[in-house]
């Protein structure tokens, strides 16, 4: 039996090229080794678009178009939405009892996202418990594994001081320490250098089509210390040559003579890269315009990946019932 | 269509005299004008009793018992487990994303309980979150009106100001402001002429045999004035004298005189007091006795109830799903 691997997205907008060198690339590797369960966390995306949450159902769609595009296969891997598994809440439910308000409170990313998010209202009830549900997320399908990048280490880490506090409370060793499976990402940053965000409007979607992409690509900002046609640019501090590593392996060393050796423009540069991430970007394309024309595969994609979802849910859920209800600790 | 009351107790041990005059007996009556919703709120007894949980369970069914033998009827009105209609965790999850921290922490109730109960750890995540659960339940069923003491009144205006909160955001009147129906309850104490609680073991339960009755009712403290036989009492400031205005009515007046005129003896007077409760619960036992013998007959009231209460549930979370995944305000 293969090591199973949980992990979700938010559905908050349409994927970029960051999700997929960040996560999907990974995702999709991971389905020869593990038995892989990816949902679309839609109880964590309303947490924090609760204010603005008409998009999220459009989103859900689009998401699970996107992974199934990108080479998620639900025949292989258990594919479903959060909201479609009421077990989620149910296990949320029973960590939450015994979840110390001060671990959610110090959460250093809670305190982080509060400080630097200001076009949201996040000073709420749900999104404190945000790495509640989370570990319920993870508990609920006993995951070996989760694939993450460091950032997230701290929220892991609350999963397994929360899984541990229900195994010693009830006397149980239902819940095994989760690993990480940490995720080399190259860091890539939007069209205009700065962090690479749906609502920045500064990335390639997998949805756009070859001319938005060339449009976006065109007005990339490249090296600025190269003025001149003839002056010699500095690839590595240039967002463009950044894309080139990520998706034009094949011409990185070219690139990176034409940059250093002022032998092409950023123009010809950038049009290039252009052809290439449309190219690269065309499978995806294509399958994704073959699955967006059948809507019925899709939610039944969806709904036979709730069932499987909850199979394992439910049979974790009479576990933590039997727990909780026989612990005789009074 | 008659109003619809929504109200729930927390399955935490026997019920005792306290429940009686403080709600059973408004609930009983309020069935001839209302629509009673009745639950028997797990959750909210998980969330304190987490640590001591083994209980919860039998402590459900006994619940149940004591209810339909003190007059709850399940052909007229709803009785149901609020974990039997997980309805209730999601609004919770909905009302959890737009109530502000500041609320719950504000919240003076929260405060109190937080200061006086030492034997539990209640610093964590879901007691914090007690009111907004509350709210659900009374939203899930649109609930016009709710039985509560003067002391849940601050809980009643957090969950109408959520439910104003909810309307506002998505734009949507979904949800009316919940009136209370203010219950004038004799405040009964313990046989120690302390408050009258299951964990001080000072209380005459409903499920209590005669001989418990008698037993617990000669260890009454009376008025500490009356030294001697001869003294005059001072029926005003006993404990006992305020068992029989709730429950002796037809004898109040005899008892009075007994005391202020030296008439009988506090032993007396109890032991008659005694007699009369016993009396008094008769029914009440008797019914109990039957309903012990039909367990099926219980999860059957158990089960009914449920579908029953999804029944409504369900059309209240079509209605909320629909206002807040459509919202257009982004």
């Amino acid at each position: 039996m293969n090591k199973r691997v949980f992990s979700g997205m938010r559905p908050t907008g349409k994927l970029h090229l960051g999700h997929l060198v960040g996560a999907l690339h990974n995702w999709v590797r991971l389905q020869d080794s593990h038995q892989c369960v990816y949902s679309i966390v839609d109880w964590h995306a309303l947490m924090g678009e609760y204010e603005f949450s008409g998009n999220i159902r459009s989103s859900v769609y689009d998401m699970a178009i996107d992974w199934m595009a990108c080479g998620i296969d639900p025949d292989r891997s258990i594919v479903f939405i959060q909201s479609d598994v009421p077990e989620h809440l149910e296990l949320q439910m029973f960590l939450s009892c015994l979840t110390p308000l001060g671990w959610l409170e110090r959460n250093p990313t809670y305190k982080e996202q509060l400080r630097e998010i200001t076009t949201r209202n996040l000073q709420t009830y749900a999104f404190l418990g945000y790495p509640v549900l989370q570990a319920a997320d993870i508990l609920l399908y006993r995951a070996d594994a989760v694939p993450i990048g460091e950032d997230q280490l701290p929220h892991l880490e609350l999963t397994r001081e929360i899984s541990r506090r229900f195994n010693s409370l009830y006397s149980v060793n239902l819940f095994k320490d989760c690993e990480a499976i940490l995720t080399q990402t190259p860091r890539l940053l939007g069209m205009d250098n700065r962090k690479m965000s749906k609502s920045y409007g500064n990335a390639i979607n997998l949805a756009d089509t070859p001319e938005e992409i060339q449009v976006k690509v065109k007005a990339m900002v490249t090296d600025a210390k190269r003025l001149r046609l003839k002056d010699v640019g500095h690839p590595d501090e240039c967002n463009v040559f950044s894309y080139y590593k990520a998706f034009v392996s094949a011409k990185e060393v070219d690139a990176r003579s034409w940059c250093e050796n002022a032998l092409k423009g950023c123009t010809d540069c950038k049009r290039i890269l252009a052809d290439e991430i449309i190219e690269f970007l065309r499978p995806v394309r294509d399958k994704r315009q073959k699955l967006e024309k059948d809507p019925a595969y899709i939610h039944e994609v969806l709904r036979k990946g709730a069932v499987r979802a909850r199979e394992i849910a439910g049979t974790t859920m009479t576990e933590v019932r039997k727990a909780v209800f026989s612990a005789s600790r009074a």
